[in-house]
C-alpha cells in the first residue's frame, strides 16, 4: 500500500546546479507535484520558476514515463504581524497545503508508485517541503515512505561566485533571515549569511563596520554580484537588486556578512 | 600566460554526489593537482579519500585526456596549544602548501592549460583551497585565473538522511567547529551544527536541554546515524562512531544540535 516520495534538491538556479544522484532519482518518479505558485495572488515571475522545472526534467530525465501534476497553493498572507502571528500562519497554512497534496497524490499515484517534489536549492534550508510531506502523511493520512536527496543551496552558489570562504579560520557562520538580522548581531553573531530578505535588513546596520558580499538570482543569466565595505556598496547592490527585478521580473537575493577588521 | 584552475566541489562521500555542473568541470581539466596526505604522518585512511577521488575521475571524465599529480603536503602541528596559535599556524602551513603547489602547477602545466582541485564536501565551508589557490597567485607567483563549483556539503547530507531542516521556522542556525561550540552556546546560540569535532564537545553540555541529529562518515557504506535527546543517545553516539572507525580506519562526523522544548 506505500508510495513513496524522492524530496529533490534541484540547486539555486541553473539547469545543471543538481548532483548526479538527483538526476539519478528524477529518473525514478512517476508523479511529480508541483505548487502551482502562479494560482497565489500577488507573486510575479514564478513562471520562471516553472520554467526551470521543465527544463531540468527535460534535459535530465530519459525517456517521458513521468507525469507533472500542478497542485494549487493555498493562499497565503505574506505580511504578517508579528513572529508569533508569523510562525502560526507558516503552520496553518502548511496543513492546508498539505491536505491538497494528499488529495493529489491520492487521486493521482497508485500505491507502488514514487512521487516526486522538486525543491529549490537544498531542502534543508528555509524550505517547507520536508515539513509538507510529513503532514502528508500525518494530517493527509496517505502511507507514504520519503527520502531526501541533497542539493547545492543557494548559500554555497553565493560563496562560489565570491570564490569566498564562508566561516573564517576555525569561527563560526550564523545562516540567518533578514527579519532575524538585528537579533542575531545584537547577541555578538559577526559573520552572517542572510536570506529570506526581502528589504535589505543590512541597511540598518552601521556601514562602516561590516563587509558585504552579496548575490541575485543566482545561477539565472541574470545574476548580480556585488562586494565591500557595507557602507560603501549599498547604493551598488539597491541598483543591482533593481536590474534583477527588472530582467527577471522577481529577484531573490542572499548575502554574507561580516564585521570588519578595525583599521 | 594564464593557466586556469577548476576548484571542484565533490560532495561529502559518494561518487554521485557532485553536481552535474562539477562534471563538465572535471571533463575541463588537464591536471589535477592532488594533496599526498599519505605523506603526513599520522593520519589514518585517506588512502580512501584517494580512491573516492579516483573512482569520481574514472566514473565521470570522459576518455584518458588528464594526468593526476600529487603533491606532498608540509607536515603540520594538529594539536596547537591555543586558537592564537592555532590561527597563525595555519596560515604559515596554508603558505607552505602553497609553495609546493606553485612548483606543481608551473613543473606539470602549461599557460593556457586548466588545473582541478577537488575538494570535499563545498569549498565554502572549512576548506582552505580557496586560500591556498589565492597564496600560489599572490606567495608563488603563478598567474592563475580560477573558478570555484560549489558541492553539497556534509551539513547538507546530514539534514538529508535525517530528513531535516536545519533552522527552525524563520530562525537561524549557526555553523561552527567542536573547538567553539562551548563559546558559541554560552553566547545564546541554541540551533548549531558542528563540524571539526574529533571529541564530541557536545558531550559537555547538558544532556537533557539539547537534542542531537548526528552522522558520521555520510555517503559512505558506512554511514552511521543517531537522533534524540543528547543525554540519552551519547553513548550510542560514542559506539556508532567506533564502529565507523573500525570498518573504515577513520571517521568523520557532524551533528545538528538544537535547544530542546521545555516540556
Ligand atoms: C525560501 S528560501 C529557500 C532557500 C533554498 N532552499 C536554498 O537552499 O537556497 C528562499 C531564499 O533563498 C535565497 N535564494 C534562493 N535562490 C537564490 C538565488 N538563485 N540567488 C540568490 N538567492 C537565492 C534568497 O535569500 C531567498 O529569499
Ligand atoms: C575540513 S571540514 C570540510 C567540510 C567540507 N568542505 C564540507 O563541505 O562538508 C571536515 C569536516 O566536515 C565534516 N564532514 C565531512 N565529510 C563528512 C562525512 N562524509 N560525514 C560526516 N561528516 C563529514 C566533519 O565534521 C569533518 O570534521
Amino acid at each position: 500500500m506505500t508510495r513513496r516520495a524522492l524530496l529533490i534538491g534541484i540547486g539555486p538556479g541553473g539547469p545543471d546546479q543538481l548532483t548526479v544522484e538527483a538526476v539519478h532519482a528524477l529518473n525514478e518518479v512517476d508523479v511529480f507535484l508541483v505548487a502551482d505558485k502562479e494560482a497565489e495572488a500577488g507573486r510575479a515571475g514564478t513562471g520562471d520558476l516553472v520554467a526551470l522545472r521543465e527544463e531540468i526534467c527535460r534535459r535530465h530525465i530519459t525517456g517521458d514515463g513521468y507525469r507533472v501534476v500542478t497542485v494549487p497553493d493555498p493562499p497565503r498572507d505574506r505580511a504578517p504581524a508579528t513572529d508569533r502571528v508569523y510562525g502560526a500562519e507558516v503552520r496553518d497554512w502548511h496543513a492546508a497545503r498539505a491536505r491538497a497534496y494528499a488529495r493529489a497524490v491520492v487521486e493521482h499515484t497508485r500505491p507502488g508508485n514514487t512521487v516526486g517534489f522538486l525543491v529549490w536549492g537544498d531542502p534543508s534550508l528555509y524550505d517547507s517541503t520536508i515539513r509538507v510531506v510529513e503532514q502528508i502523511r500525518t494530517v493527509g493520512g496517505v502511507d507514504l515512505d520519503y527520502r531526501v536527496i541533497p542539493g547545492v543551496s543557494s548559500v554555497q552558489l553565493l560563496a562560489a561566485r565570491h570564490r569566498l570562504v564562508l566561516n573564517r579560520i576555525g569561527g563560526p557562520v550564523t545562516v540567518t533571515t533578514g527579519r532575524r538580522l538585528a537579533a542575531d548581531v545584537a547577541s555578538g553573531a559577526d559573520n552572517l549569511v542572510v536570506m529570506l530578505d526581502g528589504g535589505l535588513a543590512c541597511a540598518d546596520l552601521d556601514g562602516d563596520a561590516w563587509d558585504l558580499w552579496w548575490g541575485a538570482n543566482l545561477g539565472t543569466e541574470h545574476e548580480e554580484l556585488v562586494a565591500g565595505r557595507l557602507g560603501e556598496v549599498l547604493d551598488a547592490v539597491r541598483a543591482a537588486r533593481e536590474r534583477a527585478r527588472a530582467a527577471r521580473g522577481w529577484v531573490m537575493d542572499t548575502y554574507l556578512l561580516r564585521r570588519a577588521a578595525a583599521d
